[in-house]
């Protein structure tokens, strides 16, 4: 079982789309995938669910513990303002500590509208990730102009779809 | 005029007293300072002030035109999970597109509780800032077991009062 | 008068080429510019003009004075292996200690192959400058592409020439 | 077998004696480990083993093929000027492309002077190693103030050691 996070809050993301599509991939190697979907946090989760009221929201809870009984995870991210959306790491200040992310598995896939891509998310999101103690697939994917390589719920895109095949072959054997 | 920003929405926090003693070094300099404190963005802004709902949080509004108004910034940051707090990005997330910071003067103050310091949030908060065309200020003070060095409101670590001098002169120049 | 580092050893380098471009656009705007190209720097310079050999090869010096008497600096960045090449830093590396680049104001050109762009070469040259202290102008202009974008000794890529311009304009004033 | 590359080539580093403390530690858990010194490279190799050099100088081979061999990597890196030392980057541009690092396992061990720690250069190298496909360990150990916790070629800080250990522990079964 696999874990894909989609890393935004915002409605009928493009993300949320890549991550169904990422679980589709992963059904045709016959590996089962949930998906977590940042759009459905509790609306006031950076108050409620952080600092002193860490574990105290219910309802962020249900992520947590997802995430905390995950093996392996697919983060999948768009670049906003040269980094990741900073919901994302606000989700993940909300999470236990010491992090249940800790000697877990973690794949990376960006998504940027432009076509300079993802690199820098990535980056950051990986600097976080070590410090929570997660091992990172070397491999990361990164989908630039995304909108346009996306038709009907699949990456329309040849190459993209090679990259997505061999990270996923890579991290079933991670 | 200059626009301290204490980026954290944690209630109480030392980045909150960090920024008024800056303010307080400022003022001994003849130079004004406003705090901005994300602790008191309205507790569902980001859902409600991102993405399609950009500009139109009245309370998030606020605090989006002080940054609009400000030339020169200062941002005190904690380093949690290995980067800086998720609600600074988002609150940026909010912020007008094209960025206002563009073209403004920025220096970074970096808090940690470990002696390890706040490297990586200060370079992935520099990233940031620069996608958003804003210009950096070299110097970069990091102010590790900051809970340690802070007495009734003050500093009182030698080293850290005269790099915080050192940067003060450096900003006001700038 | 502005100095333009080429960033790399490589002979014949597109760096060099776009350093010139750049020296050429800074002369329409009646502002000199010196270039200081790399692949001219001592073949052993890494054995012969560092730790204990820091200042005392004589060929490295006038590297070294150059930067030294530099007050602007524009860095054109290839990137190579997901950052900039190895030789830029072992050059840093060499160059006094503290450093002359301290106040000193810097702007950043990336150049790439892929469509992908330079942005990890610079954020991680950026880590490198602030750490020495020199001030970043936050506009940091990156050339994908840019083999097919460079004919003759000029930037044809319309765009990209005037990110270069805008660039050129904000560092003057800078 | 597991190879250890102390990443700077100043004579009689710290990371030397890091390294081989690492294998002596690596030892005791029936591991064995090889060690790449980089201050034995060819004196002139950034020129003679780079670009259309590359591949073309049998001293440099004799390192290249130690890499190409490894299957388990610790990179002992030292951190200057904010990040690691040039030469490692130029060493990583000198090997075979695609990299024989791709797919392969890394884990990071970091040494600074002063007590800020090496965040910086094992952010920056992480990114290098990913591009390049390898998979990272989660947990990078990072020594602050070495020189004081050395004392005849072994690491003498109580928690330093801890967290040595539990990074072996965690590399022998990655």
């Amino acid at each position: 079982m696999i874990t894909i996070i989609s890393c935004t809050n915002r409605t009928q993301s493009l993300s949320r789309i890549v991550a169904e599509y990422y679980q589709s991939l992963l059904a045709a190697h016959n590996t089962k995938a949930q998906i977590i979907d940042l759009q459905g946090l509790p609306k006031d989760f950076v108050f409620s669910a952080l600092y002193g009221n860490a574990g105290k929201n219910e309802s962020f809870n249900v992520y947590s513990d997802q995430v905390a009984q995950g093996e392996k995870f697919v983060f999948v991210v768009p670049e906003y303002n040269g980094s990741f959306p900073g919901v994302l790491k606000a989700f993940i200040d909300g999470l236990e500590y010491p992090s249940k992310l800790a000697d877990k598995k973690v794949a990376l896939v960006g998504l940027s509208s432009g076509m300079q891509g993802s690199a820098l998310a990535l980056s950051h999101l990986t600097d976080i990730l070590s410090y929570l103690g997660a091992n990172l697939l070397g491999m990361r994917v990164k989908l630039p102009k995304v909108e346009e390589n996306l038709k009907n719920g699949k990456v329309t895109n040849e190459l993209y779809n090679q990259l997505l095949q061999e990270q996923i072959q890579k991290l079933i054997t991670f």
